[in-house]
């Protein structure tokens, strides 16, 4: 499908993209940026790589798709950086979880001639790191694309192909609708998993060791990286804190019917909550 | 163990404890009582119901334990009911989610030389019935058991060793405590989980498909009965409503955080809940 993919920083989405495009071979060959030594003496050691190196204009300078999986705060920066280097026809895209800040900035700094589609595969773990890859990680799920009406439609037509091949459901929107669409699926849940934590850790330590399987999947998400997941919240913070906003007067409300012992309105709360996730489970 | 265990009502708890119990020999007899003829009629097939019946009296008459396994609201209905049939030394105990009011009430109710001792085994799924009954359900899990201080020695020691068999954890707290402590690690945590499906519901349907197995583990435990919940809030309204309240609070500061851009605050808020989700991960 390409001649050369360069996956930059790979962490447990972009190792796990590399294995994946191995695996599925759309691509003759896979270059690795990694700015720490460490990483780029692991990454020699995989089969999913033909080359790493610490050099931006050498990784990037022959690739056909290059994919930026670096944490949020990072992918307009490193973008910036690759811009001068990129050849002729070549595509970028990224792996970020917000898209409005990164899809606008990127696309004014890519030279004309080539081309920027956001991204955001809705894949991940709470577990980071290229030990954690795994070329399984995006079958199957939902991967957002955030063109802009001008962005060029064979770019955008050869991005969403490639999310494609790897088994992921494409769905095609704009940046501003996609950051309000996973403030709700998934920045919110994050929050609430992590104001629970929090919480919770300002009461008697020994309560967790009594915690059932409830409470450990209902905070999975809080275990994910902290500082990752503030450049997340912060990116998208106009529509997650209306997210929390709308959150709070749903759960006031049903703070007071429980208050009021009104046991019809909490049966309609529990059975409403129930129909939502209900169907979220049959849709998998 | 026991000559003859008798359980009442066998739905998710009650199926799997009866198979536990045959599984481990832990009575020569297992004897179910179930209300609804199509359940007995299920029970009858089973390798771990010896005898089942209707009738409460002579379910219980010749019982050395009984474990009452119905919805909260109807433990103590039900021990009021078996307590002219027990015979001399019967112990009687339950697995419902709240035991203040059940323990108390069902203190006053259980005439002499008989004991109930309150049980709260932190084991179930949002899957509910006895279709869904494993004989592995309690291992490894804590059970609470919550003996008032006038409560016979050796009764509580019976009840305990019981869970011991069945190999849980068991930790004995007062009834007001174990509300306190459920409130916050189980109650807290459904109610959040089922507002967050509550509220994405009033939210654009198709946005449910994009979602990852963040709000999936998130939300699973929202897919619990709903009448059964609404008895279990309704039994410890106010310790919950006072932990939505603190949690509230916590939500609220971390709002404001992100709103006001303030990177510090936020970051420490996610690296605390991150800490204690770690934590939580490590017991296990």
């Amino acid at each position: 499908m390409f001649k050369q993919i360069t996956i930059l920083a790979p962490g447990l989405l972009g190792a796990s993209l590399a294995t994946a495009v191995k695996d599925r071979q759309l691509a003759d060959r896979n270059v690795i940026w990694a700015r720490r030594a460490e990483t780029r003496v692991a990454c020699s050691d995989q089969s999913w790589c033909d080359h790493v190196t610490d050099s931006l204009e050498e990784a990037v300078g022959e690739a056909d798709l290059v994919v930026v999986c670096s944490p949020v705060e990072t992918i307009h920066p490193l973008v910036v950086r690759i811009s001068p280097h990129l050849k002729k026809g070549a595509l970028v895209t990224d792996v970020g979880s917000t898209k409005s800040l990164i899809t606008r900035y990127c696309h004014t700094v890519i030279p004309l001639g080539r081309q920027f589609v956001g991204s955001h595969p809705m894949a991940g773990s709470e577990k980071s790191g290229m030990a954690h890859a795994r070329k399984d990680l995006f079958c199957g799920k939902t991967c957002f694309i955030t063109p802009l009406v001008d962005t060029d439609e064979k770019a955008v037509e050869a991005i969403l192909r490639f999310w494609k091949e790897l088994d992921m459901e494409v769905a095609t929107v704009s940046p501003e609708r996609h950051d309000e669409i996973v403030a709700h699926i998934s920045h919110l849940p994050h929050v609430l998993a992590s104001v629970l934590c929090s919480f919770l850790s300002t009461k008697d330590s020994s309560w967790g060791n009594f915690a059932g399987d409830g409470l450990r999947d209902t905070t999975r998400v809080a275990g994910g990286g902290a500082a990752i997941w503030k450049s997340i919240i912060e990116q998208n913070r106009e529509e997650i804190v209306r997210a929390i906003s709308q959150f709070e007067n749903e759960l006031q409300s049903l703070k007071s019917a429980i208050a009021n012992s009104q046991s019809f309105d909490i049966l309609n709360h529990l059975k409403r909550g129930k129909a939502y996730r209900d169907r979220l489970r049959s849709s998998q």
